[in-house]
């Protein structure tokens, strides 16, 4: 079964909004064994949502459509499918019934707006809306199905996960997509590419992407097939391959963080840590106290930007500061012991950099980051350079310092 | 001028990566007067490009492609070009020479990846990539222009700064696309289409659309047409019309970022600030370091997670926080004060409240919110409820306490 996504919306085609909805869709779809191959944007124009549907409709088995739901006249949606299929467009009682009842318990009125939205294609089957007033559209014809959503993302993705996922599941559809997603830091891509070598021989059809970002690489392993037990088999042996050459730097699989691998192992080892940021500038902690539960692990961390500051809050020597410059390994693991005692933890971690753009020298250039750790048995500090950009500094330097703190906890030289 | 943007990539397919590159490249084609109307993903899969390439080429002036330059076999964009147009695919001297270059620059071998790349559609004229490998592809034929570039992100946003915007600027096309983003925050999408009331008379053809997001609602007015003056004169129309009714709530524009505004305004007035986040958890320090020269204002934050952190960090007294609990305006006060007493700055900011998704009661539910603000003449807190999401309520309570330093130093009730 061949799926195509259709976005429509002006918001998406001019670059103000990011298309997240057909990201979101084709990964639900592969769940039920339905591959989407392409993705379709046009704007809020009839003519253009008419071709798009002509053009796409004989050779797809399935065609998702989002957006132009709405009760504005940009919203050109409805309309179009009815011309498309030759369908009356009529106030349904369903669709009444399900608005009603939305505005009653957000406590708001009927309006133009609302009555609108009772419009619907005759003949449709109607997809309820938990989180809003526009309804799906499902229409069932020439052996394919056509899907309309709103383009409101917790709208069409409720839509997704209790009707649309569950109608395909049913069908037993007889291929079976599998991801896993590896996540790896603290090595280039260029680097793993090296360490993983030729593994044409364990792929065998199935596809390994290297999906970089500024944070580290993700591995993205896509196995397809007709036999579950197969396929599943098959993505076992691969990332078992991946996991015996470079396992070390694999901190999670399938999207999950750091902080909330790291967040794990202190929570089940009863660690607690306070953290001292100068470069990173609060990321770090902003990071840690993403994940639900950080409270109980994280004791404080305070965002040292002045001299003043790191002498008040970590009890840095001032002299240290004049002798090394607040940028040096000495400054990081005074910093990392300094937060430690204070807070009465058991790990400390500091960061001291430059992240610029301003600030660089020939000697400690924008880039040069200084990452402390202090425990009970040792206080040490590393050297990093993480080039250019100040966002992309502070990201890479933040993920470094979460990255040491697992290394730590799991001895990973 | 009409354009097509088609990008190739099984990751953005597949909904692994979001297709940021179409979003740029729109932007920049409009800023010289060309729309593009569509937006299409395919996979790495020849017959499909080939297919995007074949149904699209009679239907628009400009076709520009992104993605599959690459070395691996994966990457199918340059043998399905030379298909399409009947080119051969020859070792090319003017990228050799380029890549020899780049692989000199960067202090790496040459390899077969490398010789790889040199293969060039004869005839095309070549973009040079300042940041990689992958020759970009000009191809004027049949009064169209077909262009391709490599799917990273910066080689490919290099390419269309220095290659393709000067090329159609030069054409000077008659036809002007304007945009206006004013960026609001600290009033609900509703709220705001009730103040602004019908606007019809004004927008007489321009649009004017509503993005809103957990930190903001932005407006964006679009206006088109030949005549730039007049273009420009209703946009300041409409613009103006929107600040008499919503200003106080507009603090920049052009998704200008509001620690960038308060950055400014507190630079030219030498005032000093410090932080105590509790609930927003360093997100409020990393948003203001995110911006060049914050070391000039920012003197200290401290993410005082734990009641200790407080006393120590804040001078909160204990018997405070036991008798009003650490999420109340009082406590909020004191923490606002503490850290500016403490850093021996002009203000003072705290937040402190249910980020969830445990920890919430009856009186204190998840999304309770007080911000507090000191300076020498006032200290004060302010309650907020920023309803559900961890990460959610973080950014709502980090995006109302920067607001309440704007609103602060502007005298905006």
């Amino acid at each position: 079964m061949k799926a195509i996504i259709i976005s429509i919306g002006d918001e998406i085609l001019i670059g103000q909004v990011l298309n997240t909805n057909a990201a979101f869709i084709s990964e639900k779809l592969n769940s039920v064994g339905i591959e989407a191959t392409r993705i379709l944007t046009v704007g809020d124009d009839e003519d253009e949502i008419l071709n798009a549907f002509k053009e796409n409709y004989s050779r797809y088995d399935i065609i998702m459509v989002t957006g132009g739901l709405g009760p504005t006249h940009d919203d050109l949606t409805r309309s179009a499918v009815c011309k498309f299929f030759d369908l009356k467009l009529i106030s349904s009682d369903e669709v009444r019934k399900n608005v009603e009842e939305f505005l009653k318990k957000h406590n708001r009125k009927w309006s133009d707006a609302a009555e609108n939205q009772t419009l619907f294609p005759a003949g449709a089957k109607v997809i309820p809306n938990k989180y809003g007033t526009a309804a799906g559209e499902f229409i069932e014809k020439d052996n394919k199905y056509f899907i309309v959503m709103p383009g409101v993302p917790y709208e069409m993705e409720s839509m997704m996960n209790d009707f649309v996922v569950p109608f395909f599941a049913k069908k037993k559809i007889d291929r079976h997509i599998l991801h896993r997603t590896l996540m790896t830091t603290g090595i280039a891509e260029s680097e793993l590419a090296a360490r993983l070598g030729n593994l044409d021989n364990v792929l065998k059809g199935a596809k390994l992407a290297f999906l970089p970002s500024p944070i580290g690489v993700r591995l993205r392993i896509s196995v397809s097939g007709s036999e579950k037990d197969k396929c599943e088999t098959k993505l076992f042996l691969i990332e078992k391959r991946i996991h015996d050459k470079i396992g070390k730097y694999i901190y999670g699989i399938d999207d999950e963080e750091l902080e909330a691998v790291i967040g794990k192992l202190l929570t089940d080892r009863n660690i607690k840590i306070a953290i001292a940021e100068s470069c990173t500038g609060g990321l770090i902690a902003d990071k840690i106290t993403n994940v639900p539960g950080s409270s109980k692990y994280l004791e404080r961390t305070v965002v040292t930007y002045s001299n003043q500051s790191k002498i008040d809050l970590l009890h840095v020597p001032n002299k240290l500061i004049d002798m090394c410059g607040a940028v040096s390994k000495e400054v990081a693991e005074a910093m990392a012991l300094g937060i430690r005692q204070n807070a009465g933890t058991d790990i400390g971690i500091s960061t001291t950099g430059v992240a610029g753009p301003a600030g660089g020298s020939q000697e400690k250039p924008v880039g040069l980051v200084w990452i402390g750790y202090s425990d009970a048995n040792e206080t040490i500090a590393l050297k990093f350079n993480f080039g250019e950009g100040r966002r992309r500094i502070k990201d890479r330097a933040s993920q470094a310092a979460l990255d040491l703190i697992r290394r730590k906890l799991l001895n990973i030289e």
